[in-house]
């Protein structure tokens, strides 16, 4: 073995990174058990914990008073959001629903000023397919499901296009500038993958959505964010017609009439608490910067990657994302013809918490403020011990209905 | 004054009430501050607050693998509503979104299935009318505004039609199962203001939606429930196609195709915390009984008329709520010409938190588990020295826009 790929080399990593001290942040229950989920849901921070607590008891203290200033919480963590995480101006970010909910909308909005295709590629997220899939239903237009990244952007030409800035399976990153520039459709970026993870400059992009129970720590079910650049806000509109849009909100007037900023795009009554969560999550966010923790990143699944090519290819193991770290996000997808089974050992016996997603893809998600490089060196070793003993062997196989 | 209008009458309705020990059960923090608010945010019960400190340890110590229970949790929890609160059957009611979100949901989904106009009542709550609004709009329907519940109904005809089962103003509670039977139009019931507030069959009804933020304690931003009635699930479809409807939902396959459950009128990712936040209320509430919930919400707002005509008349004020208990949900709208100044003075001088409704409407809200007799004496009794006094007098007027 190459002396950087002993378990010393991860060491030294964690002394010199100048996130480490990020973990201890963080609520971490078993620190036997290595956290690698590529990632459904991001750790709990202390801060978040605490904060929840006090908002309960806001709610508890203050009652209905609270909404004085919880009314203004979406677009204030918005601006946070978009200051902090994914390099958009004030009023452009908007705290609100869930992803499903929020591109349901701004597919909607687009379509309206873009009369072409609806389009995405094959291998987007599944609730990115569906969604568009039923508006192109609902605008009687054409849907279209592109084999790659490359046609979908061709396929798009005068319509709208639904793209995920890192892709759930392999970690692909890709070009958000370039992109939106070589296409005249109306580009929606999915961020659900990127956010906290990637740095991310939305100045060129018009519209995206994300998530914040992944790599923004939120909590499960936290809500999404949806971003629409300030230029496009007035000619756009949201076809749900909710309260939390209109005008002079109070006035509970006749007509629908939304108010011109970000918030023309909120629905019904935001979740308060969980909103608080995100807003206390971000705060680490801010204190260790996009840029570091996006090269943090980038070192984390680069080990990864040199640790699977020198461990686990002689036992089948493809790698499954990009090689150029430039072009990933911070998870790392490893195929394998058995990694259902491999996932299911590695939690159940190995102490690792990867996930699975189809049809062959072990993923492992390295979160930067609570990953540290021997979380990844331990990792990669217990899997090639376990792969090395045949454990995975052992367990049922892959049963039809994976959940 | 009559006997049963001293302090004593209420008191001794307290001591005789067999729901007075609940009060106990939830966090009060200011007991000289009456929270008769009508009922924007229901209080925290205790029950509650411990639960959601378990729900983010939760969250910290088992991080995904809590999904292995959250994923059920909006049926599940939509289980014990259907069986607690709004009497529908096991599978018909899923908690998720908010009240406006699902309205949308369910206001494309009848307009599938009938091709008349979509139609509310003027007076139905803001949210429910922008959003019809725009479901019309994008249908290329007639959208009708009608001045009565009465002539909604008659408007309605081979349509869809919306209609607040307790009206958020004057509280009057409409007769569900009549209403439903005198109409070919599909109606979607907006059980905002009633739901833990009134006594509700389902039966009859096919569609519905609701809040759990108010009469159901379940937080700020808490999310919303939807009702399909089982026989029409398979007919219906959600326009907003999300991939916690999806069948097989971790297969992540090609096409979008629904759940036969109420699931598939899901839409993204569920807000979990908020969902255990209703599942600890719903205790209470199933402990308690609908029953005597509704009994003590028409005893208390008995008081309050009964008060109100004794003491609020000579000042100006104006019952705008039905005389009949039966016939009104758990709130009394006083209407006054200048309503907006004497809500705020009892707020700021009186420690009574009513609120105000545009545009002559102090509304008292009565929640039963947690207000009591005295409570409602006490506020009443405030509010009339607060008027004959002229306190609100001092208040500088009404703003032209109000929050």
């Amino acid at each position: 073995m190459t002396p950087d790929l002993e378990r010393a080399g991860a060491e030294a990593l964690d002394r010199t990174d100048p996130l480490a001290r990020y973990r201890d942040r963080f609520v971490v229950d078993d620190p036997t058990r290595l956290y690698l989920d590529g990632n459904s849901l991001g750790r709990l921070s202390i801060a978040t914990r605490s904060r929840l607590a006090a908002a309960v008891d806001e709610w508890g203290a203050r009652l209905v008073e609270g909404w004085h200033d919880w009314i203004e919480l979406p677009a204030r963590v918005g601006d946070r959001l978009a200051a902090i995480v994914v390099g958009a101006q004030p009023g452009e970010v908007l705290v609100a629903d869930s992803v499903t909910v929020n591109l349901f909308k701004l597919a909607h909005a687009a379509a309206d000023v873009r009369s072409g295709p609806i389009v995405t590629d094959a291998g987007n997220f599944p609730t990115d397919r569906y969604v568009l899939d039923g508006v192109a239903r609902q605008r009687g237009r054409a849907y279209v499901e592109a084999p790659s990244i490359g046609d979908a952007v061709d396929a798009a030409a005068g319509g709208v296009l639904c793209l995920s800035l890192v892709d759930y399976r392999s970690g692909a990153l890709l070009d958000l500038a370039a992109i939106t520039a070589a296409t005249d459709a109306l580009v929606i970026w999915d961020l659900s993958h990127a956010a906290g993870a990637v740095e991310i400059d939305l100045a060129p992009a018009e519209l995206a959505v994300g998530c914040t129970y992944k790599y923004l720590n939120a909590g499960p079910g936290a809500p999404g964010f949806l971003y629409v650049r300030r230029d496009l806000q007035p000619r756009l509109r949201s076809p749900i017609q909710g309260w939390f849009a209109q005008r002079d909100q109070f006035a509970m007037g006749a007509g629908f009439d939304p108010v011109d900023g970000i918030e023309r795009f909120a629905a019904g009554t935001p979740p308060i608490l969980a909103t608080l969560a995100l807003d206390a999550s971000l705060d680490l966010f801010e204190d260790a910067g996009m840029g570091p923790i996006a090269a943090k990143g980038r070192a984390l699944t680069d080990l990864a990657v040199r640790l699977a090519d020198a461990w686990l290819m002689p036992f089948g193991f493809v790698l499954g994302s990009p090689r150029d770290a430039e072009r990933r996000g911070s998870h790392v997808a490893l195929r394998h013809p058995d990694a259902w089974r491999v996932t299911r050992a590695l939690i159940e016996r190995a102490g690792v918490v990867p996930d699975f997603r189809q049809p062959d893809i072990l993923r492992l998600g390295l979160a930067p403020l609570t990953t540290s490089f021997t979380d990844v060196w331990d990792g990669l070793d217990r899997l090639r011990g376990l792969v090395e003993r045949g454990e995975h062997l052992e367990l049922p196989p892959k049963p039809t209905r994976v959940t």
